[in-house]
């Protein structure tokens, strides 16, 4: 049990305006589920028992909901990060070893124990950044029977872990040794390696990066349709360096998100909106390529509901806390902090399919506590870790 | 005492290349000096005694040194970094009171103990963030008597902090109040105030906003010429939204740091090189307000030193730890991770003219102990807080 009082509580309750701010509320917890939320002065007396917190004041909000990382790798690519900020080519890179092979490597020989308390240590350390649910992609390994390794160590850590997990199978690439039968890779993935995460119900979606150098829009379409075959959702990373038509094929099978987006043409932004698709955006990706800003006044303008992610990962965004992606969306990204806060909550548990990301009675008892009182607080004292503590529906 | 023994000690020495790391190191500190620093294996037994941390590996570097910050000031802009963020133009926030009066107001109207324990709260922020030494300046009382104030304020919490206090006179810009008697304003800081902070040496420097908006290249040259008078060292805020000359300016005045640098013409840097001025970028500010990055490459051509600053502000960058600007710099900025540990310490120490951001035998004993063992970690895992310990030379 835990009951919170006098504080400012936001609920992003889809009934209420704007994020659903309720000002000197309380709100209760009993095992894993809100109890109760309102107007402190209107909590019932029978309910004001048990330990109490006073909060002053201070602002309690979901737990956070990191809607796209790649969390399960093993490797050590800082020396990389360093070549590629002294100007390192592709080329150079890889000739040293680096690029994703770097964890690809790594990530094969490691013993499912230690992929298992790798991914243990992340999920602790974004927890304590004031993320309850997290969505983790494969992507790493890259043959049939090491991503599938990979989805079960997924679930294994997640039956262990505080945080809620959300495992996706992710096509991530063609792997440099299947280069030369490109088809027969894709092929493998579409008739065991999908088919088999399905029966398995090892992830609850499927991923495609649809991009220049990984797949292309035909190959996409075949593993979204194998997806779809499979029972799974489906989701793309789509137009981060190279538009080819992929926010439109997602929009196609009902995707759940699009993410990237730093290239999409304006019928893809329409596909996008008709279909209910949520645009990720992933500004601590786009900020460390030097990529373009992804177009959010004409996702917004078209209606598109805008998550934001961490993008964790060892190769363009090695980001445990979500704070520094909402000081780039509501900076870079010109978002409004209500969208930032949106897209960390509510907006990124839509592109899970979750029940997560607000502060209902009924709903899971995932929140966090704030240092500040105000939203815009958490954004604009970038840099600065605002959580003073993380309550999890998982105990 | 401190000893830290199996550590990898960056030590920013000069007389030792790029940054002077040591393997399997020792280092060990009496009271506010560093006493031994060497190879594990050469610490003489009779050093090997008291209190030791075994740091297995893991990366220690100089207390950082943080040389340019806004640090004391009253009053609460979240608010107004979200009607920003909401695409409010300068004209509807001043209309809501935003801008500098929502900092100048509540600074004048606070008292000298709500000052202190304002900025007493920001440095021990900044030193958990590992920040040992930090510069604050003046600037949102803008009046005589008021930024005299400011000063006393800075010296009694720089008189009770473990942090080391740089006190900087900054003459930010003129009061709307003024604008009428620009010059009368201009002479009352030359004449008054420059003198008596001179005198009273509640300044080691004065710094110039020479900008657009700011002041003019004439009126930096009078301020700059009464810093000298009074026998401050000098340095100016320089292009951070137009070029008015005040690199060459500062330079022919033998300035300390040239700051932002947005906007600086090949003269200018051939000037800053030539009269050894420390440039200090603030990526920040820049990412906040969607500026122009400064050109790194032609002054890192140019052989002027480069330094990093958090900018902490209350208007373009409310940051109290230098993590998130040193991955901004190795990213956004295209500056090389050696170029951004320097820009932290040794550097940064030079743009201050004080005696920090090394590990020397004799030195100061400001150091800190990370969570990491390589160098490149600490800007690769952006927004994570990898900071173990920090120990200062003040107790």
């Amino acid at each position: 049990m835990t009951l919170i009082r006098n504080a400012t509580v936001m609920t992003c309750d889809p009934q209420l305006p704007s994020l659903g701010l309720l000002e000197r509320a309380a709100i209760r917890t009993e095992g894993p589920v809100i109890t109760w939320i309102g107007k402190d002065l209107e909590l019932p007396p029978e309910l004001a028992t048990g330990a109490t917190i006073d909060a002053g004041g201070r602002l309690v909000t979901p737990g956070l909901v990191d809607c796209h990382t790649h969390a399960i790798f093993a490797g050590d690519r800082a020396d990389e990060f360093a070549m590629r900020a002294a100007g390192a080519t592709y080329l150079e890179i890889a000739a040293a070893g680096g690029g994703i092979r770097a964890s690809t490597g790594p990530t094969r020989v490691a013993s499912d124990e230690q992929l298992i308390a790798l991914l243990h240590e992340r999920l602790d350390t974004t927890r304590a950044a004031g993320t309850t649910s997290i969505e983790v992609k494969t992507g790493y390994d890259l043959t049939v029977a090491g991503e599938l390794r990979l989805l079960r160590c997924i679930a294994a850590a997640a039956a262990t872990s505080r945080s809620r997990v959300v495992p996706t199978l992710l096509a991530h690439l063609i792997p440099a040794e299947r280069a030369a039968d490109r088809d027969a890779y894709v092929r493998s993935l579409c008739t065991e390696l999908i088919p088999e995460a399905g029966r398995a119900r090892l992830a609850t979606s499927v991923d495609v990066y649809c991009d220049e150098g990984a797949y292309t829009l035909a190959e996409t379409r075949a593993i979204l349709e194998a997806a779809r075959a499979a029972g799974l959702a489906v989701r793309a990373h789509v137009g981060q360096f190279a538009d080819l038509g992929g926010a439109e094929l997602l929009a196609e099978f009902g995707g759940l998100s699009a993410d990237h987006l730093e290239q999409v043409s304006a019928t893809g932004i329409t596909a996008l909106a008709a279909a209910g698709v949520v645009a990720v955006m992933l500004p601590g990706a786009c900020v460390q390529l030097r990529l373009p800003v992804p177009p959010v006044a004409a996702l917004r303008a078209a209606g598109v509901r805008l998550a934001i992610g961490s993008d964790l990962n060892p190769g363009s965004s090695y980001c445990e806390s979500l704070a520094v992606p909402m000081w780039l969306a509501t900076t870079h990204f010109a978002m409004t902090v209500e969208e930032a806060w949106l897209g960390v909550t509510r907006h990124a548990a839509a592109a899970l399919a979750i029940d997560a990301g607000t502060l209902t009675v009924g709903g899971p008892a995932d929140l966090v506590l704030w240092r500040c009182t105000n939203p815009a607080d958490v954004p604009y004292r970038y840099g600065s870790d605002l959580v003073d503590q993380v309550f999890s529906s998982r105990g």
